[in-house]
């Protein structure tokens, strides 16, 4: 049927870490056994029984520095992380107000910073006009824990920003309120003084030494957590997984100022109370501090991994709890000299986050689900789980191939349950397949160089951008799950080259000359679609000069969004789409007819997804092509700028079929239609990688049933196959 | 079963207004008698009979005198209406720009003025940056009728703001375009020149001179048409019932900078492409402006009235094509003495429209349907609409009522529907017994003065307020239909005192002594929200006092919506509910159950509408209770705030469930829950109105089947009734 003959499957073992359990190590063996482990691991606390040691697997040993010591912390109460929170908002009905900072804040997690000023470092604003009140005009009652603001304006809004110390690691709480830990509260130690580097690094030493049969010290990960606070329940109020709010120390503040120059404020935290969240658009203040504590965890990262390897181990970081700060996509990364890069991994985004950081060390990715009673129960579906995650990885590992992979938790209660045990068991095969046959190699990829861009850049490529249908998605806990518009999942197996850029790098280095598509990607106003990044006049007139001199472009969601002078998306002119916002309502669409056939529609047969019944949006030309409404709501449509081509998405769920539609409208965008066909599989429910460094090729069906489909090689030639439900074929290409 | 007694009906006649039909007598004779009319009108630019004249009824000759004659005009091409009206957006692809101003614009409607310097009225515009381009880097190309700009920046966007005469009459037009007349094109004459004017009353002395038998001259209306612009195919492009883009001339301009000191620009009325729409929030330089053209429309119509009473006539104006600047709720209106106002009306917010305006004149309503082939055909339902039209109309007319209906049209087409005629039978009979009970004295009100606040106040009163569902809402030509929320037409059968308040009202004078609920209820930025209002810190300090100390405050839609400080609902301290906008999306909202029973959706059952699956809105308080979620989307909830309270809701479209929540819900905010069932009918598809003055009255089935309610009279003393469908009972007090 096919001149390609099938590559036979290698019965290989190794690459993958397991977690261990002193006191199950028959079951911990078998599995080891079976699923081909070549290292082992410990959890935080827990001790290797010399029987697994003796195993002769890699041993990985977890430490997390910061909050490894008990001791020195409880004796140093004023060296516990710090950070500025906002107050709750108090209406003032006289003109004395009293705002207790701390109501809704977990007392048990936050206590008020005494030893520093708090004329100095505290701020209190009337948030009706945004003003700053004098110190002269409010006091801090300290026997009361009350902030007693004079001469307020009755009926304005009044906010506190206060320090305080976190005398409970977030981790530890989060174990205790949610996992039901009774073991004492953990407190961690703020790295940033010298005398509790000084002590860390003591500590990290003698661990060290006590440690002889570690091969790999597994790091988890650095200095600080990311941000979760918790309200006066003990309820999480606001998460960020890459926000610096918990880096703030009043010494850090202090030598941030000598080396820019300028002192940041408590306000350049609070940020009105959206405390920099990954959606707003960054300021340049807080940029500034990212880098200045950046470079602080690379200094101190270094100092751990130069201890590391003096004693003969090798070094990982799993990016964990504590992993703000460390920055894979910065050119300073590298400098730490870690040796494995060891990220959790639920779908193709965060295999791309891990596989896409461009530094040459060891990839390891932690699989779920983890091995914990929550899943592992009665009832519970590991394997459906286990499933429906590895066909999203998989098809972004074959554009990104990784170097490990792994589990965590109790291997002895995934023991139980055998069909599980059988599909991890295929798809560590699988997985090892994949490195082998791959090699590590470029994939082929279609002559598409995407840049994704929003207000962050590469410091932020592959981060989840959710949007606002996330706060309103009621979660499974145990589970990580997108809701809404997931263009970032649809685009991670494609085979297109991708980067991501920030509106700064185009105002200082133009569009790159070997992008073919920009991609503006996210909910208007936030920093993923660029906000106000929209009116500068030399980013929208460069854009569009691009694409008018042969660029694409694929926007989606709110692209460009940002009203000003008439226009709510300010390249409707490119676009052809303008979005009513209330201000126009009986001002008339442009007419439009749905566009019959369209390359980029070909495969979609009715199954598309844009996650919205109502985009809002109407067409703002005569000449752009609606390619799908839902009434006289516009979901998708395209149009000719000049010698450029744009793409107008409403919304982007992951699923087959939109990544399909995605595929062909990258292609489109660029005026590479005729490039569709090669190392192609035409049935939406699958695709195909090639790898022509090493004369092998891949066609992977992400359907839970059997599929044909018609197979195109490197020069179009097809032929027919058919795979199981799920499964995947290895052809040569000799 | 009562102590009520049923009041008998009275056969009485008159307070119908019929239009006639020459060459038809004998069918309009019939219906006349039928119906019960005193009065018959003839249609623009049609005479009655003799026959018809000898009927002895009252007659209303139309005229809209400044498109009655067509000679004049034509030969003062230059006393046209005229108007500013803004290019296509066009992308600079290099330095030098050409624009066709009229790109896009029916040529056959719009004519460039070329008798006035452009240089000194067009302006263009950087719309990329907001600049005006200086007027020596632009040249209007008068042969080629190109705008060509010089030194233009690179793929900016430009746009050109110029002036036009409207050499068509836009309902001229409108016919011509949707119902396929094909006599000549109607042009109007602009009234605010002095030969015109003078022309024009020349013309109306002879008019009057020549209609002997006409008793009521109905004007229809004096000087302006609304905007309906029609892009370059014909179609329209934009509408706006009630703005002032059609009221420019250069004198007008003139005369406006000697009066006020400043000289308006193109710019004051283009505003971006947005043309100072309803929804966008009115700048003091477009309302100085109406007030200076409202003030000569005044003048102009006083002028056509004492013509009119001095032939011995009535004057009565049809608030039709040529209403604007007339502003019936203006204090200043009056001054014109007019003796019969006309409304059309298809709803409660239309009967209100006319009935509310604060002046003693006669009040007629214009009843849908229209006697037209498009709805008097084969397959049509006129009937349907008649009696969907009027179960709303009813309800808001037991509040205000009215003087006298009417129709328009061709009486012999309704003829041919039997069923219809007796619907409008009943109809016409119901009306008078609702006039002759009530003998339009107050009707018995609730405790509860509402105030609706937003931008506009009164000159806005029960003007429709669409939202952003009505721009892609596929409508019938020929039936007004509202999409989506719809909180105007619910309340305008409440029993409750409306007045409408603008902002400046409040900064002027505070909230006034006697009103006890505010209603804000317009989509986020929109004038009928408030947009930037909401950041004026006397306004939003003003009114949290207010509510503070026991005002009440009802939220539709995007109450004191506007981005600042942290907050996206300025009012959610008070409301206890927050919009995600997206840049919050990690925090949480506060944690809430649904309440289970409450006053305000007592009633409900499951029944209310919200017109929106998902509100992005959350709990910001931990004291609101929420009344009604969709998953974590809020759609309604209530707080406390101080002795006051707040009501937050989604989106309310017009339902008679909807109603009552809203009635509950006015009540509770207002404290006042105890006199709910006073004058009250327990069953929700029901309602009753009393009088106290005439010691009758009614209760009203707004249903399409018989409905059994329990009905309590004053002092909430109850009895079971049952109504037909859409039925009513009138009893008597005594």
């Amino acid at each position: 049927m096919s001149k390609y003959k099938e590559l036979e499957k290698k019965g290989t073992d190794g690459f993958v870490t397991l977690p261990a359990e002193s006191g199950q190590e028959e079951k911990v063996v078998e599995l080891i056994n079976k699923w081909g482990s070549d290292a082992i691991r410990d959890s935080d606390g827990t001790e290797l029984s010399p029987e697994l040691v003796e195993l002769g697997k890699q041993v990985y040993s977890t430490i997390c520095l910061v909050r490894a010591d008990q001791e020195w912390p409880r004796k140093n109460w004023d060296k516990l992380p710090q950070k500025f929170l906002m107050s709750e908002h108090v209406t003032a009905t006289s003109d004395k107000v009293e705002i207790d900072p701390m109501e809704n804040y977990f007392r048990e997690k936050y206590e008020i910073d005494r030893n520093h000023d708090e004329k100095e470092w505290w701020q209190v604003f009337d948030r009706t006009t945004g003003e700053e009140v004098s110190t002269d005009d409010w006091e801090f009652d300290g026997d009361r824990g009350l902030v007693v603001i004079k001469n307020a304006k009755k009926f304005h809004v009044y906010t506190v920003n206060f320090l305080v110390y976190q005398i409970w690691d977030s981790t530890s709480m989060y174990n205790h309120i949610s996992n039901g830990w009774t073991c004492p509260h953990v407190v961690s130690t703020e790295p940033y003084h010298a005398d509790a580097r000084k002590h860390l690094m003591d500590y990290f030493d003698n661990w060290l030494e006590t440690h002889p049969n570690t091969d790999v010290v597994r790091l988890t990960t650095l200095a600080y957590h990311f941000v979760l606070d918790s309200d006066k329940h003990g309820v999480d109020k606001y998460r960020d997984w890459v926000g610096y709010m918990d880096t703030v120390t009043v010494e850090a503040l202090q030598d941030f100022e000598k080396e820019y120059g300028y002192r940041l404020t408590s306000e350049d935290f609070v940020d009105e109370g959206y405390y920099n969240a990954t959606y707003r658009v960054p300021k340049k203040r807080y940029l500034d501090w990212m880098q200045f504590i950046h470079k602080f965890v690379i200094e101190f990262g270094k100092e751990l991994v130069d201890k590391v390897h003096a004693a003969g181990k090798k070094a990982a970081i799993f990016q964990g709890d504590h992993w703000v700060g460390v920055e894979p996509y910065s050119d300073d990364y590298p400098k730490m000299g870690i040796d494995i890069n060891v990220g959790a991994c639920e779908d193709g985004v965060a295999l791309r986050r891990l596989a896409d950081s461009p530094w040459d060390e060891v990839k390891e990715i932690r699989l779920y689900p983890y091995f914990f009673p929550d899943v592992f129960c009665e009832g519970g579906k590991p394997t459906e789980e286990s499933v429906s995650n590895w066909v999203k990885i998989r098809r972004a590992m074959l554009r990104k191939p990784i170097d490990r992979i792994g589990y965590g938790g109790y291997l002895s209660l995934a023991k139980k349950f055998p069909e599980f045990v059988e599909q991890v068991s295929g798809l560590c095969d699988e997985f090892r397949q994949i490195k082998e046959n791959s090699g590590k190699t470029e994939p082929y990829s279609a002559p598409v160089k995407v840049a994704i861009l929003n207000a962050w850049g590469k410091w932020r490529s592959w981060l989840n951008n959710f949007g606002r249908d996330q706060k309103f998605f009621i979660k499974r806990p145990d589970v990580i799950a997108v809701a809404g518009s997931n263009l970032l999942e649809c685009i991670s197996g494609l085979p297109v080259e991708i980067q991501f850029m920030s509106f700064d790098d185009i105002l200082t280095g133009g569009v790159p000359d070997d992008v073919d598509v920009i991609i503006n990607d996210g909910e208007d106003g936030t920093a993923w679609s660029g906000g106000e990044w929209w009116v500068n006049e030399q980013i929208v007139s460069t854009i569009r000069e691009w694409i008018y001199n042969g660029g694409g472009f694929v926007g989606n969601l709110g692209p460009s969004a940002y009203q000003h002078q008439g226009r709510y998306f300010q390249l409707s002119d490119v676009m052809g789409v303008e979005r009513e916002i209330g201000n126009q309502v009986m001002a008339a669409g442009r007419k439009f007819e749905e566009s019959g056939e369209h390359f980029i529609t070909a495969d979609a047969g009715g199954k598309l997804d844009f996650g919205t019944d109502k985009s809002y949006v109407f067409a703002s030309s005569e000449d752009v092509r609606v390619l799908e409404a839902n009434g006289l709501h516009i979901r998708l449509a395209a149009k000719d700028f000049g010698k450029g081509r744009a793409v107008y998405m409403a919304g982007l769920p992951y699923s087959i079929d939109n990544s399909r539609m995605l595929h062909r409208a990258l292609l489109w965008s660029a005026g590479q239609e005729s490039e569709l066909k090669k190392w192609f599989s035409s049935n939406v429910n699958t695709e195909c990688a090639a790898y022509p460094e090493k004369k092998c090729f891949v066609v992977v069906n992400n359907a839970s049933s059997e599929q044909t489909t018609t197979v195109y090689d490197g020069d179009g030639e097809s032929f027919e196959l058919t795979l199981d439900a799920y499964g995947s074929k290895w052809f040569s290409m000799e």
